[in-house]
C-alpha cells in the first residue's frame, strides 16, 4: 500500500440510506467562516495554512523524524473496517462488552512495516497519537510552525477555552470512524490523503441512539450505518446528514456535540491533525427553549448522576423506564429527532 | 347525617380489583410496634392515647369550642366522592388542568349546617384545617393534653425531624382520598368514626403511575381505582395492597413515600388528626441497591431539575423519551413494579 497522491472520486464513497447535503467549503478570508463557527455550524475552511508544515507528513517523512517512543495504534476486530472508540475504564465495569478494536501499541517503524505489508485478511490499523514533545525534534519544529496565530484568533473570537490536545491520526484507506460526538470543539486539519466526513446536528440525537453514557461506547451511535436495525432504531429513518470530503490543506470545523462519521478514502495512508478546544463558557443569558446542545448536556448529566447514585448501570434503565412509562406521554413534540 | 356511633362491617368497604392483606394491629406496648416503625412498615397502634382528648370531637363539641375563624373546606366536583389534592401553584401554570375538588372556605357553624343538611345531589365536603392557636381555647386545651410524651418518644427513637403540622380532618361518610404518597412520616390518629386505609409500598411506584412531579396532582396516582385504565396503566394489574380499618383511639403509621388511599366508612362524620414529621436524616452509610424510597427521591429530583432547566413542562417528557428510547432496554429487571 503506497500513496497514489491522486484525487478521490465519488465511487469511493460508501453508500448509506440517509440523505446528505454538502457542508459549505469556504476560503479562510470569507467572512461567512466566522459566522458558521459562531453559530456552531460545520464548515470546510480552505487556505488557512493551519497545519501547512505537516503537508509533507507522509509515512516516510514521519518514520525518519518521529522518535523511538511507543505509539497508540488500534487494530480493528477481525477484518472489520470500523474503529469504534470505547472507554477502557468503563469497559472494565461492563462484563459483556466486546470491543470492536483493540490497542496494539508499537514503535513507528513497526507501524509502517505492518501498514505496508498488510494483506486483506489482516486487521486494519489506525494510529491515534497525541502530539507531545516526545515525538521527535523535527516534528516539533513542524508543530511550532503551525499557523497558531490563525487558530488562536479563532479561539479568542469564539470564546473557546484552552487547547486540550492535538491528535495525530494515521489511517489505512477504507478505515471508518463510526458516528459519534465529542465534548469539545474540533478544528480538524487534513494533511495527507482524503477523508469523507458525514455529520449530523445535535438535534438528531434521537435519530442516532447513542449508547448509554455509562457504557464503554458512550458518545457513539449504536446504529450500524452499513446495516441499520430499524426495529431497534426506528427514528434513524429520519436522519439527515451533511457531508464533505477534505484533502491536504483543508480544515473542517466539527462543533461540539455534532455527530461525525469519518472514512478514509482510497489512495494510501491518510494523515490528519486535530485541534481540540474546550467550549465557550455558559452564556450569561439563557434563552428558552434550550438548544439541542444544552439538552444533550442535561441528558448526559442525568445519566452520569444516575450512574453514581445507583452504582449498578443495569438499574439506570429500570429507573428511567419507571420514571417515564405511563407518566410522560411519548407523543409530545419530539425536539431531538425531527421527522 | 348524624353519627350512628356504630361499628363498621365489611359490606361498607368499596371493592377494588387488587389483592389486599391486613396491616398488623398492635398494642402500643408491643415491641413489634417499634420494629415496624424502624423498618418503615405500616402498623395500626392501639392504646397509645395519642389524641385521647379528641375522642369527644364530634360536630356538636367542635362547633361549641372552635373559634369563629375560617376553615379550609374542600367540595368534591359534581356528586363525586373523591378528594384528589392538587397544588394550586402548579395548577396556575397548567392550562388544561381541571381540579376534581375546590376550596370553599367557611366558618365552622356554616360547615356543620351544610354537612347536616347535605342532600345526595350536593357536593360532598371535607374539612382539612391545620390545628393552630386560632382554633379556640377549649380545643387548644385538648391539643395540649395529647400524648406528646409518647409521640415525642417515637420521634426521638426513629430520628425523625421536627413535627411540621397537625391537620384536623372532618369528612362526610363515603368520602375517598385517592391513592397518593406524602413526603413526611405520618402518625394518623382516628378520633371519630371509621376510616379504611389501603396502602402500597414505595416499591410499587411503577404500578401506581403518579402524575409527573410538575403536574398539580404530583404525588397522586393517575389510576382511577373505580375504573382502572389498564391500557394506559398496565402494571396496575401487579398492585398488591395492605389495608386496615381504624376507629376511635387507633393510630396508623403511614411511612413517608408509602401510597395511601383513605375512605370514610358509613356512620356519620369521621374525624382524624394527623401528626406529620420530617423524615430522619440521610443515613451515614449508603447500601446498594438503594431502597425504593431512595429511588423515588432520585426520580423526583430528576423531574424537578428538568422542570427548572427546561422551564416548559411539556419538554420534560420529550427529553426523557429521547433519553430512554432505543438506549435503555425496557426489559431489565423492574425493581419499582414487582410482578
Ligand atoms: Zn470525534
Ligand atoms: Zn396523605
Amino acid at each position: 500500500m503506497t500513496s497514489t497522491g491522486g484525487e478521490w472520486d465519488a465511487s469511493q464513497l460508501r453508500e448509506y440510506p440517509f440523505p446528505l447535503e454538502n457542508i459549505p467549503r469556504l476560503d479562510v478570508n470569507d467572512p461567512e467562516v466566522g459566522r458558521c463557527i459562531a453559530q456552531t455550524q460545520p464548515v470546510v475552511i480552505t487556505g488557512s495554512k493551519l497545519a501547512e508544515p505537516a503537508l509533507k507528513w507522509n509515512l516516510d517523512y514521519l518514520q525518519e523524524h518521529l522518535g523511538q517512543c511507543m505509539f497508540n495504534v488500534f487494530a480493528a476486530k477481525g477484518t472489520g473496517h470500523k474503529f469504534m472508540y470505547y472507554d477502557p475504564k468503563k469497559a472494565a465495569n461492563c462484563k459483556d462488552f466486546e470491543p470492536q478494536m483493540h490497542a496494539v501499541d508499537m514503535t513507528f517503524p513497526e507501524f509502517v512495516h505492518r501498514f505496508r505489508t498488510s494483506k486483506p485478511e489482516d486487521s486494519r490499523l489506525y494510529l491515534q497519537q497525541a502530539l507531545n514533545d516526545t515525538v521527535g525534534t523535527a516534528i516539533v519544529d513542524d508543530f511550532v510552525n503551525f499557523n497558531w496565530s490563525w487558530v488562536t484568533a479563532q479561539q479568542r473570537t469564539h470564546d473557546w477555552g484552552p487547547l486540550t490536545s492535538n491528535l495525530l491520526l494515521i489511517s489505512m484507506e477504507g478505515n471508518v470512524t463510526p458516528a459519534h460526538y465529542d465534548e469539545q470543539e474540533n478544528l480538524f486539519a487534513q494533511v495527507q490523503g482524503y477523508k469523507r466526513v458525514i455529520m449530523f446536528p445535535p438535534s438528531q440525537f434521537g435519530c442516532l441512539y447513542p449508547f448509554p453514557v455509562n457504557h464503554p461506547c458512550d458518545r457513539q451511535s449504536q446504529v450500524d450505518f452499513d446495516n441499520p436495525d430499524y426495529e431497534k432504531f426506528p427514528k434513524f429513518r429520519n436522519a439527515k446528514g451533511l457531508q464533505a470530503v477534505v484533502g491536504p490543506g483543508d480544515v473542517i470545523y466539527i462543533p461540539m456535540y455534532w455527530w461525525h462519521h469519518i472514512e478514509s478514502l482510497l489512495g494510501g495512508e491518510t494523515v490528519s491533525v486535530t485541534f481540540w478546544y474546550k467550549t465557550s463558557r455558559i452564556p450569561q443569558t439563557i434563552t428558552y427553549p434550550l438548544s439541542p446542545q444544552q439538552k444533550v448536556c442535561i441528558m448526559r448529566n442525568i445519566e452520569k448522576m444516575l450512574g453514581e447514585a445507583l452504582k449498578d448501570p443495569a438499574e439506570i434503565g429500570s429507573l428511567l423506564h419507571t420514571l417515564v412509562q405511563g407518566r410522560y406521554p411519548a407523543d409530545t413534540r419530539d425536539f431531538m429527532s425531527p421527522t
